[in-house]
């Protein structure tokens, strides 16, 4: 185990350039595919009347659950490239901004004059419940299309990884994901929504990860089975945490087995305040292709803060090749102090992945991740400004002590 | 009066520098003082429902009272000086945006990091009607200080004529009324709301002219009386349009002549589909100093098309200096196909200031104004894009052809 630990932590190996490909030299990035959004959010400060304009404040809030994955990404130093689009207006320049701020490439993201930047207007009320909100969103659904993938299929083809928002229309999905499950690119389905996360039905197969709640993991079960057979009930109150996990478990594990079966290699549910199960064979390894791994300053200082936590090495063969058996880990949450829960499921896919990239295991890129959507959690913005690398190494060394092996067999 | 007309088509003679002021040089321009906005309408394309995001389409508008105006002028070839605050932030580089596109001088627009930019979100239903609404624009209260308006005071005192809206503080509309009115600039005040309209109690033996509707003219006019004598009921249904402005004048007479005895040289009060009243001593002149009236291309093509058509002139003596009879003037609206009637008020008085700045007199300006005034209501747009002067001129003739003396004593 040791040994598979310090291969997977080599620097990575130089890629060979293909003499017959024009475009070989592309630096090999994840490729992040997915709305980019402008948040906007208006809070009374008295009560909101119909009819009336009421006193109050208006935020600015970059949004889109595949931009917040890849702007997590590259505040922990990994540099995604991003296919999305704005339109060229205020809210597209807004959303541009930050890309150009972190020296990020921008050329995946189409910006165009006949585009309306997806764009979700909400006003609150004291207690900070939705009072009325409208999303102008097409533009996702008519303008990431399979042709403007395919312009950045090199970008695709040489990546560590793509992650896919389920926001993109059912036939991008399916250009994406084909491009790169023919080059042996991991792929990640992000599920968005309920209603959204169905749109896995289709190219299923060619998904190596997904990252559901336990709705959406029941939705995208039902999605694939000719009969709606799964559901999920939520309980909220337990006397014991362990009571909560084993009723999840019991309750979700049937949905998850049957992803597995789908061909789904990793399933990352997330349970809010109850934690995160992990769910895949024993042998699976994220990352095919270690070489593509790349460690950045921020990876290099977790290692040294985490070296020596992996509790579960001795009882998980992870990388093995020889075993079959399918495995359900948990890992808890992190208590936090709430300020916004929202961008906080983004931060955890971001979190993973960047890990991922880094070189770090499975379980270990998800304690990080776990430890990342804490930071979210206690920040006001989607993602958090200052990501110290010391704090999450400390978070997601106390999640690894508290993970569990739920199930092995 | 043909002489008084062709005196003030003369081009306007050179300021003479005053050489003991560093700032002499200001290219006396006309300033407007207040509000840059921006409005943020989501139009949902299901009915709204609270708890949930619906889909839709969002707007960004530019608005604001005094910017409103100062873009309309500035349209119409008048270029406006602008003391105004943003946010040194996404709305803030929006409202600079169209500024920096005209050619605008922007030193008068404070833009700072600690400013939230002026904003209005708005989210309505199908049918149009608000069903929640926040505004957060305290930074034209917080940040157009008396200090700030100082820093231009040579811009105040070189102006033709200097332009506020009621949304600025207290103290700051004080220190620019006084400003103006040391240096003899006439200065217009624009009430906004009922509420703001009230600001002009302190101030209003500084103040030239102001340009309320109903509601608003009996406010001011109560607010500076000792006891709350002034009132309006509006009445929706007259057989005859002429029994409406008898009504009006009627009912409004009382206001208009108390807020003249209290000093305010001219009232343009707006009637909606009812048109304008002019109320102003006989002898009114509006610029006080017509070498500071400047032609432009537009008031030139306008004074072609409308060269000839001066219908009351040969009734009442506007620029007459014998007479002190105090004068009501009606002007009827002009039947429009309405599209949006937000900012028609504001190219009302864009128009006549535009107007009055390049030379005509004050009841050519309004008719001016409310030509602009139907643009706007035909546009989609606060202020139209395209205004044409042969339209305006064709819509200006037929207000003033139809243009009637109610009361002159």
């Amino acid at each position: 185990m040791e040994a598979v630990r310090r291969h997977l932590l080599l620097p990575p190996a130089p890629l060979r350039p293909n003499p017959l490909s024009s475009l070989a030299e592309v630096e090999p990035s994840p490729v992040i595919i997915g709305g980019m959004v402008l948040d906007i959010h208006a809070k009374p400060s008295v009560p909101p009347h119909p009819g009336t304009t009421v006193p109050g404040m208006v935020k600015y809030i970059s949004g889109g659950v595949a931009r917040n994955i890849a702007e997590c990404m590259s505040k922990l130093g990994t540099q995604p490239f991003m296919i999305s689009v704005v339109g060229n207006d205020m809210a597209g320049d807004f959303l541009l901004k930050y890309w150009r701020s972190a020296g990020l490439r921008t050329e995946g993201i189409l910006q165009a004059d006949d585009v309306a930047t997806p764009v979700v207007s909400n006003v609150f009320d004291g207690s900070g419940e939705l009072v009325a909100g409208v999303a102008s969103v097409e533009a996702v659904e008519i303008f990431i299309t399979p042709s403007w993938i395919y312009r950045f299929r090199h970008h695709i083809t040489n990546a560590p990884l793509v992650m896919l928002d389920a926001n993109l229309p059912p036939e991008s999905l399916k250009a994406a994901c084909i491009t790169a499950y023919e080059s042996g690119v991991p792929v990640l389905f992000e599920p968005v929504s309920v209603v959204k996360s169905r749109r896995i039905a289709p190219v299923a197969e060619y998904i190596t990860c997904t990252s559901p709640n336990e709705i959406e993991l029941v939705a995208m079960a039902n999605s694939l089975s000719p009969s709606l057979k799964y559901n999920f009930h939520k309980i909220e109150q337990f006397k014991e945490k362990a009571d909560a996990v084993e009723y999840l478990f019991e309750m979700l594990s049937p949905a998850m087995f049957f992803l597995l079966e789908k061909g789904i290699k990793l399933l990352i549910v997330t349970l809010g305040p109850n934690g995160v199960f992990i769910c895949c064979k024993e042998h699976t390894n994220f990352m095919k292709d270690q070489r593509k791994c790349k460690q950045t300053l921020f990876s290099r200082q977790l290692l040294e803060k985490m070296d020596g936590c992996f509790p579960l090495n001795s009882r998980v063969n992870l990388c093995g090749e020889s075993s079959s058996r399918t495995c359900v880990f948990h890992l808890p949450a992190i208590s936090a102090s709430v300020i916004s829960l929202t961008g906080a499921g983004d931060c955890l896919v971001g979190g993973v992945l960047s890990a991922l990239c880094a070189g770090f295991d499975i379980i270990q890129s998800v304690a990080i991740g776990v430890a990342i959507a804490k930071a979210s959690v206690e920040s006001e913005a989607n993602i958090p400004d200052d990501i110290s690398a010391a704090n999450i190494a400390d978070d997601a060394q106390s999640v690894l002590h508290s993970a569990k092996v739920l199930w092995c067999k």
